[in-house]
């Protein structure tokens, strides 16, 4: 017996929502209680979702770990993504690009994504699923850091300082973990952005 | 019955040695294992010490471990010291101090302390005993960097680029972490060079 149209749609939209619920509320554990504490079961409850719904969406920790670290990425990707579109080709200033970018890799995203990365270091199994994770939202962060600084690659030393100042702002992340770094933090990135607007200066469009 | 002196010495210098072997191994273990698996056991284990020696030494995993980072930095920022001491006021090339410090944050014991910190990021005991540890490890690698590159703090900018130095190569410990980056960060650090030799070159002695 197929359901109708009418019936399999708000059945699929709910299946959908509780999938999101379960991701959003995976980042949040992760963020808050750490690796060993965040499993399915713990998850679900956050989430307000029985444990077999939890079971029947994700297999094991390690599946929703990595599907919640992807998507809360797309999710703040393309959020940065409209917010560039919005301003219609104007630049916006450096110091608002590093901002934005320390914003990022200071959010409890940041810190679920860093509870994934350091438990698949020590885990060949999971290494191999965030392998190609860390891959795609590397390459997507550089495409959009390139885009917002307006930096021309094709310049020498360009794209070395493009990738250093994502470096920087994952270390920055980091020295964030334990204590809050902010006053630091706003210090150095006022420094670095007149550094970045020295290197790109000649080579922005 | 009070051992003569000729027997207390050895026997403080076993104890002594014991206690190294074990810090050694957590760093070891840590580095390889992750922080679940690395318990006084397994690390006694690798150290080829009795369980009842290890915990007559470290009676919890945290104090262990705790003690691990802190003795592997200090064994680390001392061999840097006696590196930059028999320059005898030669400066190093910028590159190659750079290269130094990256090597220090894609260590072993880099990842060992990163198991430590991202635990202590979920865990408010374990975290008031990494603040201080983390403060103190931050100050003397941030002097070192100072000396090494022979910047003069006093002039607007410097102490901000020297930050961002580390906070750089601590961004570098972390791509570091599931993949072989060496190719990339070479590239980068050649580029940070220039960058850096630029930012400090009217500054420096």
């Amino acid at each position: 017996m197929e359901p109708t149209q009418a019936v399999r749609e708000p059945r699929q939209d709910r299946s959908r929502a509780t999938r999101q619920r379960l991701l959003e509320a995976a980042v949040d554990c992760l963020s808050s209680l750490g690796w060993s504490r965040t499993t399915v079961a713990v998850v679900a409850e956050r989430a307000g979702v029985s444990r077999g719904a939890a079971q029947h969406h994700f297999r094991t920790r390690e599946e929703l770990v990595t599907a919640a670290v992807e998507y809360g990425t797309e999710v703040r990707l393309r959020q940065v993504r409209e917010h560039l579109n919005a301003l219609a080709g104007r630049r916006l200033p450096t110091l608002d690009v590093l901002t934005m970018l320390a914003e990022m890799y200071t959010s409890p995203l940041f810190r679920a994504a860093l509870q994934l990365w350091v438990a698949a270091s020590s885990d060949e199994q999971l290494r191999a699923q965030v392998v190609p994770l860390e891959a795609r939202v590397g390459r997507a962060a550089h495409r959009l850091t390139v885009e917002a600084l307006g930096a021309d690659e094709s310049v020498p030393g360009v794209r070395e300082m493009v990738q250093a100042t994502l470096d920087l702002v994952r270390g920055l992340g980091l020295a964030d973990l334990l204590t809050d770094d902010s006053a630091r933090r706003s210090r150095l990135l006022r420094q670095w952005a007149s550094t970045l607007d020295l290197a790109l200066r000649d080579h922005t469009a």
